[in-house]
């Protein structure tokens, strides 16, 4: 996957058609847009399109008349697009709870410009992270939740997304399960971590788990949050080898490195805008 | 993991206690015996010690002066052990379905020494292999299987294992599930393949479950195989990588690769008994 | 990587320019061929552009009238283009010597249609490998070679390359040096496995030297020949974790699974039509 | 590898002879000394011994006593051995440069527990990093170095190798290539990452000649450093896959994971008491 700074990302996905491709590419070359790379793919289960564009703009290019000289072009098509402009920084919130290898792992690569993104706030519900937070001079939320207060502190999350314009939530070892309400608010733009390879080992202490099964590989699943818990559409895994050698708490510290790599290609890609939801699975792109 | 054709391999587990090491090393050592390599292992949960040692011997070693000397020792530790020679091949017998790419690796690695086993016989339950095995001159078995005759065709395999001295029963992709009576008999000397990282996607059809699921990774676990389908302790497991361009179809093709080194790596380190029963787990060695 | 077995695979490189997709999407689209996939890369260094799409013809599809109505179209643009048919299979001679493992692998998968290739002829220096090709059906030519010789037995070579009209050439650990001419004369159409990781540990002994080294990894190299020994463009590369305990008997024989899968993974590409020759480089699509 | 924290380490290498192993184990069975796991390895080529055992220590333990009555019985074996109590940890001097992944991960590593050592100094030769050792708290030292003052600013550093009593020196990035005495003065106790599979790609921009070689993957490798630039004893190496689509700029970029996590796994070897120098390869136990 190539990281060209300088372009236009174009992505669109639609019902599968003859004509997806052309009504853009058409466009591009019309417009004097010139193409550095095309990742497409039509799913012939869903009978969906989705096609990935870098390109750099010409000279006399704006949004507004991209927008009013393409719109009518795929109306046909019910085609969902998007332009992010280069430069482009997605608005990111990071959840923790007590664990910071994800949230360390973010920040760094998010300070050394490996990643993309603005990160105007980090919400947790313990105050245990705060320091690494400050040292990044980033805005620190403490909201405490337990069985009685969930609804509220959710709704306080929820106005903090909204307030600081956040484009995606990252559950970076969050720990909280989110309330259907809250899931359905944030579809398509929370990323959650899970330590193990889904759909093996679902709910809680994972590592547990595949110790007492003794497994051979331990794994970690970035997905999309949704409803059903661990059930999200996928978008990235990672696993690790271990032996018999290695005992549940070995595996919690071997299995971070994997977490935290997969969690970090799984916002990378989100926020390159290369993945699409397809149903309960996701396609991502180049 | 070293392979050193010269060694005899002494195997051992027992209980764990003080002086379960010097038991046996310091045997070797007043016997004359020259240690090559050592691997041990003492199991904090199950509280049971494992070892594996290659070593020369030395001029005028006999296994029964060896046993003789070596069994009063070691009564106090309830020691259950064991004496490989060099150049030792364990009696391999094959289950095969209608897939051969499992089979097919296998002979190919013990027609060309990457894997020191005999193989006295192969037994299917349908014709179409029939010429693999030809051709590799090792006697075939057609033992067709249904509802009815299950019982039967199992007692008949259970003669042929018997009949051949069989170490070890391989079910490279047999595709049936034995009886709770065929697991008992074959306890701890079969070993199947099963098409994921176990215990995600158990039962059938497992690459279509993993395509439903949108997996980033599919996998193949080797395992003991024991009453409780596909959940027998795990020897190896293995990994690949998948994307959202692939079908059922190609998921069944691309994860052949990582079946049959899967089942090899399991089979290679029974054989070259590295491989310890540690309850619904197991130890593997060095 | 999918695999369409029904769809047209369309190639195409040309210099940098705007307007190379276009000129490539519209004619599709105004043929009625349905894009099932593109891959495109545009090089910012070579300045050259690379294509790979997947369609579905339109009913009326013939290629000669494909080729008279978009020849004129990409004139101006210097495309070189191929189309390729579904069911379509490469004409592949094999060349070996004595290891028959990647043979074996080879021709494994091309038996099973893992790899859609015609296989007309293998060759070797060596008798050795007779039976393997015999068992597989395929014609066996022994054309022996020494310093004497060579010139001859190479242009026998060329004669049979040319009598059976090959599409590729495999050198499957052939163990050969080619001569300058017969480089040139299979430029582009002849894949080699090297047994490391070029372009370290280039020329004989790959695993001694890497042993005499005390690398913690090995690898293989599928690479185009060309005149420069082992410095072809690279098209797949395959590694794998070893340690102290391995002598260089035992690299050896564990780097033959990597090197089987990497030129599989390479002739494949290859056949797919995924592989462009980009300077000394290569374009791998999709 | 298990990780016991209750256990001490006892390390011994030797000439190989008859009689190595039992001279220890019979020495910690006649001490109550439990063993839980031993790790040997006897190299048939340099004909050198190697063990590690961590066990657990018997009521009466002392450093001295233990030395006092094994020192004699191993004179005939003239062996190298250590003894490493539980919780110990080295302390580990980091020299960087500007490059700040390895630093970074390593203080988190660090901080987190991940890695048993202590850090009580950082050095660098530019400025830039300050402020992350000061968020560590770790005194920082700027020795700025150039052609003249080089004998000089070794000097200072070896002087604050001494005055901190320094068990270990990591270059995590470094960027200088040392000179022949301070090699000499920190021989097998300092260790560099170097950002290519070595010896593939020594000397200077890695990824550069990599790029231009258009391999398909690319690593990193964790040496001790000697006099022989990048020619060090090898510990471990890494590897990640790359394509075409990457430009150098974006291999620097994707490489710093496995730079980082190979530099890890290298310190976290040595400190583990786990890597034996072996002429000029490495053993690397259990």
């Amino acid at each position: 996957m190539s990281t060209l700074p300088d372009a236009w990302i174009f992505t669109a996905s639609c019902p599968s058609r003859l004509g997806t491709v052309d009504v853009v590419t058409r466009f591009m070359a019309e417009s004097g847009h010139y193409v550095n790379e095309i990742h497409s793919f039509d799913d012939r289960v869903s009978k969906r399109f989705f096609i990935r564009i870098a390109f750099q703009a010409a000279a006399n290019f704006s949004r507004e008349g991209f927008s009013d000289r393409f719109t009518p072009r795929v109306a046909p098509f019910e085609m969902q697009w998007q332009l992010t402009p280069p430069g482009h920084r997605d608005r990111v919130a990071i959840l923790v709870s007590k664990f910071d290898h994800c949230l360390n792992d973010l920040l760094y690569r998010h300070r050394t410009g490996q990643l993309s993104i603005d990160v105007p706030l980090i919400i947790s519900n313990h105050p245990d992270l705060q320091p690494l937070a400050e040292w990044h001079n980033i805005p620190w939320y403490h909201l405490p939740v337990n069985a009685q207060n969930r609804p509220q502190q959710e709704a306080e999350i929820l106005a903090l997304v909204e307030k600081y314009r956040i484009d995606l939530v990252v559950l970076a070892r969050y720990m909280q399960v989110l309330s259907p309400a809250m899931c359905q608010r944030l579809d398509g733009r929370a990323i959650n971590i899970h330590h193990s390879l889904l759909p093996g080992f679902k709910g809680a202490k994972p590592y547990h788990q595949a110790w007492e099964k003794g497994v051979k590989m331990v794994g970690a699943t970035a997905h999309y949050v949704n409803n059903d818990l661990d059930e999200g559409p996928i978008i990235a895994q990672g696993i690790q080898s271990v032996d018999h050698a290695l005992y549940p708490q070995d595996l919690i510290s071997r299995g971070q490195d994997i977490e935290r790599i997969t969690l970090f290609n799984a916002v990378r890609y989100h926020v390159e805008k290369r993945v699409f939801l397809n149903g309960s699975r996701t396609v991502v792109l180049g």
